[in-house]
């Protein structure tokens, strides 16, 4: 492995989109993001690979051993960044692929399958929705929306564009994706690989308390409805019980609003988005159950639990978790199977394909932030165990 | 006593500055205040006062029996409302002083000291700060300061003005004032008559908290620094130890400020501002030094109190307390003696005179509002009360 080369070509590709504010904004639609797609085809060429971008701006890269037969393994990352974003999120996962191949070119070792690497578009939350590229290599978007199509124009995608995007699946093993954890567990834990069973679900709740406002000096204690004292109570509680119920299950709320939110005046309104994330339905809907049961003893005001979002959640395949485990004991490297917080175009991929992730650490688990840092060591450890999972699934 | 004279006057008065939104608008410096001001001092020529208006806006009315002699008692109650504010809040007040010097004169109660009524003038926050015409009279406000002066000359009053409005202390008794409770406790416990032992002083602090902005998915619980979850543990505790410590003792927060403020991101940042009220500085200090040190055990965070304001509290005169009790008790009127929770002209007028003060009941404690309503058979009691308080420090 040519460890300078690799990470010349990463940064390369990485600095596109470098702003004077010190972060990386490579966002959906921008020109930065049109100069990477050109960057991303001639480093796949370079490489050996047969490319091509397809009319929703996902950039393809097919190697094709010389005897190929079977279906072909997905595998990528997307090219796109959040504004202010650092440099490894999806680039990373995307390089990851191409040198995987190479490394396995390279130990002359000769695969069966075709390896075909994707770099996608618009991964992150942009206009026409977060994982737009493989949504549309999955024929998931909503082409008989007009609104929705009138949106995708704005941004140069015709009908026929996003149509013609769509990929047939028959003849695809699996999509594998290698990202960083964009979380602190690996690194706190001082674990190299994590392999991730499954991306979690989320629920979302609007919670909207009503109390009563009044004067916070001539109002007792004993007479106050207070909305926004609830809403405390309630993130306590919600914090607790994510605590309690572990398993990955997390809770956040974002910020709470109050009104009429004047210094002397007890809010009579509070008003706040409840968010909790895990890999079990079941678990989410009892979190929300036992907030709910909370919320019902809290007697001074209405609490009502108004439903936003529910996505479920998305399994990785379980042979795919098996033999990336297995490779990892092999190569003794510290690691952990573990769920991802977070969205990825595996959540598309896995609409239609059996869908195997591997995390690297993230230092002090920061992301979408200039200072997002991964150690180069960590990185090639991501490029062997895949290249280690491509050999394993390409010569069956 | 005319209960139906009484009720139309008072109607006639409180009408003024009626908004199309329901409420009474007769703010600092509107038109509907100087309206108020010119059909006062015609109140208070029918009913056979002197009157006159002072340069700052307070409008005087003096009753000066036959062979009067000795110190003038002061007694009235400020003229102005908050925004949509109701028709009792001060009004009501001023027209107890005024009825219950006519009460005296129709039972033929010949008094010997001068009766000195007023109707203030901005009490209610302003932009020349709240209690502005009492403290003009107390000589209180920062005459001084060039941009506070200039600031007063927006609002037409001179340095001359407010220098003329500065009245001699040394020939006044006392100041009495009646005034709705603006809490619930009287309406509540169905007493008829508080008198008030002081006004509260107030402290706030600024709390800051500093944690670590994160992926709502990716980071565990374990590894959060959530500076939103801290504040609402030190909501909740805020709100307890007021309970707690009892003794009239209130907290409020009125808001939160979260930052980023996402939905799908940890807060790393929060702010609010904890406000303590309570008869007893000690108390005050208690309930913060506590609270501080209920933040030391928060460890994922940094907690900083800034302190804002420091209002020491007032107190009513004992001998003027005791008077009032020993009224109340012979007039077989249910009453208790309580504390201030908001800021009255007593505040101002307490700097340099012993000052009394009634309460009577406010339906469900709601006030500036429109809603705020006070049962005119309560007015007629505080009416009589305050007759008898005069009568008796009138004969001395």
């Amino acid at each position: 492995m040519d460890k300078q080369r690799i990470q010349a070509d990463m940064m390369r590709l990485a600095e596109i989109g470098r702003s004077p504010l010190g972060g990386i904004s490579r966002v959906f639609g921008s020109d930065f993001m049109k100069q990477e797609q050109q960057e991303a085809l001639r480093y796949l060429e370079e490489a050996g690979f047969e490319t091509f971008m397809d009319p929703a701006g996902n950039v393809h890269g097919i190697y094709r051993p010389a005897d190929a037969c079977g279906p072909e393994i997905l595998t990528g990352s997307h090219l796109d960044t959040v504004a202010q974003g650092g440099i490894f999120d999806g680039l990373m996962g995307f390089v990851a692929s191409v040198e995987a191949v190479r490394l396995l070119r390279e130990e002359g070792v000769r695969l069966k399958n075709p390896i075909h690497v994707v770099g996608t578009n618009g991964e992150e939350g942009n206009a026409l929705g977060g994982t737009f590229g493989s949504r549309a290599m999955m024929g998931m978007l909503n082409l008989e929306d007009p609104e929705y199509l009138s949106l995708c124009e704005k941004f140069g995608y015709t009908k026929q564009d996003l149509e013609q995007a769509k990929m047939p699946v028959d003849n695809i093993r699996c999509y594998l994706e290698m990202h960083i954890e964009q979380g602190k567990t690996l690194y706190e834990q001082k674990e190299k690989i994590g392999i991730v069973n499954g991306i979690v679900g989320l629920q979302r709740y609007r919670v909207n308390i009503r109390g009563e406002s009044n004067h916070a000096g001539t109002t007792m204690m004993e007479y106050r409805r207070d909305a926004l004292v609830a809403a405390a109570k309630l993130l306590v509680r919600a914090d607790q019980l994510a605590r309690e119920m572990g398993g990955g299950m997390v809770a956040t709320v974002g910020k709470v609003d109050a009104e009429p939110g004047a210094v002397a005046v007890i809010p009579g309104r509070a008003e706040f988005i409840l968010e909790c994330r895990n890999l079990e339905e079941t678990q989410m809907e009892r979190f929300t159950a036992d907030m709910q049961k909370y919320a019902n003893t809290l007697e001074s005001v209405e609490i009502k639990f108004e439903p936003m979002v529910k996505k479920k959640p998305v399994r990785c395949e379980a042979s795919l978790v098996e033999e990336l485990e297995k490779i990892c004991s092999q190569m003794e490297i510290p690691h952990r199977i573990m769920s991802s917080g977070a969205t990825h175009d595996g959540n598309a991929f896995a609409m239609k394909l059996p869908i195997g992730m591997i995390f690297v650490p993230s230092r002090r688990g920061i992301s979408h932030n200039p200072a997002e840092w991964t150690e180069w060591e960590d990185v090639y450890t991501g490029i062997e165990v895949l290249a280690c999972m491509l050999k394993q699934l390409g010569q069956p």
